[in-house]
């Protein structure tokens, strides 16, 4: 992958991760599944390291906390967004631990 | 491994991952990466999928919350060791994720 077209992921991934935070804890949307799997596959398939997915969740909790200050509102609530980062971490080690056993 | 070995890797994993709770704001000591770095070895080589992990903390911060409630405490704070969770777990998926790209 050329560095031009691992920026062009990158920025894909982040896009498809806001989408999940978003919609994380309000919708009963079928397409939020789709949208999990489509990141966990496209970070496995392009071997991101984990600490990037990290980086991306903690970017989007920051702009999101810039936004809720900017509107005058508690950002405490986007501390529950932890548990969107440790359910895409057990599925995407999930999916590594099992490419592994096959 | 028989069921009873499996039983006592998982109180061993279990016992392990207490130590890294209790321990893991509060501490500097060097031996806390010891216990982190044994119990995601241990996972690792274990095979052991990524739920039971993550049944293993649930279970922990359930027993401390009748702990805290018991002595009339608030639990809020334990909501902070997700924080530990998603730091087990990063390094665990890295650990699978390094191990195929070897």
């Amino acid at each position: 992958m050329t560095r031009a077209e691992e920026q062009v992921l990158l920025q894909e991934l982040k896009s498809d991760y806001r989408h999940i935070l978003i919609n994380y804890f309000t919708t009963t949307d079928k397409t939020l599944k789709h949208y999990i799997d489509k990141f966990i596959n496209a970070v496995f398939y392009a071997n991101i390291p984990v600490p990037q997915v990290i980086e991306i969740h903690m970017e989007l909790i920051d702009e999101f906390s810039k936004q809720l200050k900017l509107e005058g509102r508690s950002d405490e609530a986007l501390l529950d967004y932890r548990i969107t980062l440790i359910d895409i971490l057990a599925h995407l080690c999930e999916l590594y631990r099992c490419s592994i056993s096959q």
